[in-house]
């Protein structure tokens, strides 16, 4: 009698780690890169994505975020918005630099 | 027989008001001096200080927050931060740029 293959077997938690790390990244490129690639996570079913940039992309986040919603996507809202500061090892030493989290849902 | 003055006729309203227009508009001026007028706005009594910037001054805004409350003071923390959308009149037409309104409170 062959045994049956457990189903459940097959779950694996790598969807749910995905989710969990739904983050963005913004950097120096064009900010519509980076809208897109937050309009993405949200197509592929992410119920939230982070946006984190440090430095002069401070700016590009808060533009990024402000843009997907308002323009793309009119039922993300801005969940939670953090700001840290980082430490870098520079040539003439450690510089501290500003960073930020910009958290964007899905609905309320 | 002199009438006694009312001492409460002297009360204004001028202290409430300054109270809620404690906000230093961060430009494009070195990041220390921002720093400097919201630690004196702290000094004067206020409770709470709103740093508010917009388009490429949103990254010193957060500069100006962050080292106002990890290197002179140490109590205060982060109420609020809010982000948003402006529309300017521009030689080529609207331009829309990104704001931000970061609100510092003494204490917890």
């Amino acid at each position: 009698m062959a045994e049956e293959k457990p189903a459940v077997k097959e779950e694996k938690p790598v969807k749910e780690k995905a989710a969990a790390e739904n983050t963005v990244f913004i950097g120096t490129k064009p900010v519509m890169n980076y809208v897109l690639a937050v309009i993405t996570q949200f197509n592929m079913g992410s119920g939230e994505v982070t946006l984190k940039a440090r430095g002069k992309a401070v700016s590009r986040a808060v533009d990024a975020a402000e843009i997907t919603k308002n323009r793309f996507l009119q039922n993300v809202v801005v969940r939670d918005i953090r700001i840290g500061t980082e430490e870098l090892q520079a040539e003439s030493g450690t510089i501290n630099v500003s960073t930020i989290e910009i958290v964007l849902g899905m609905g309320k």
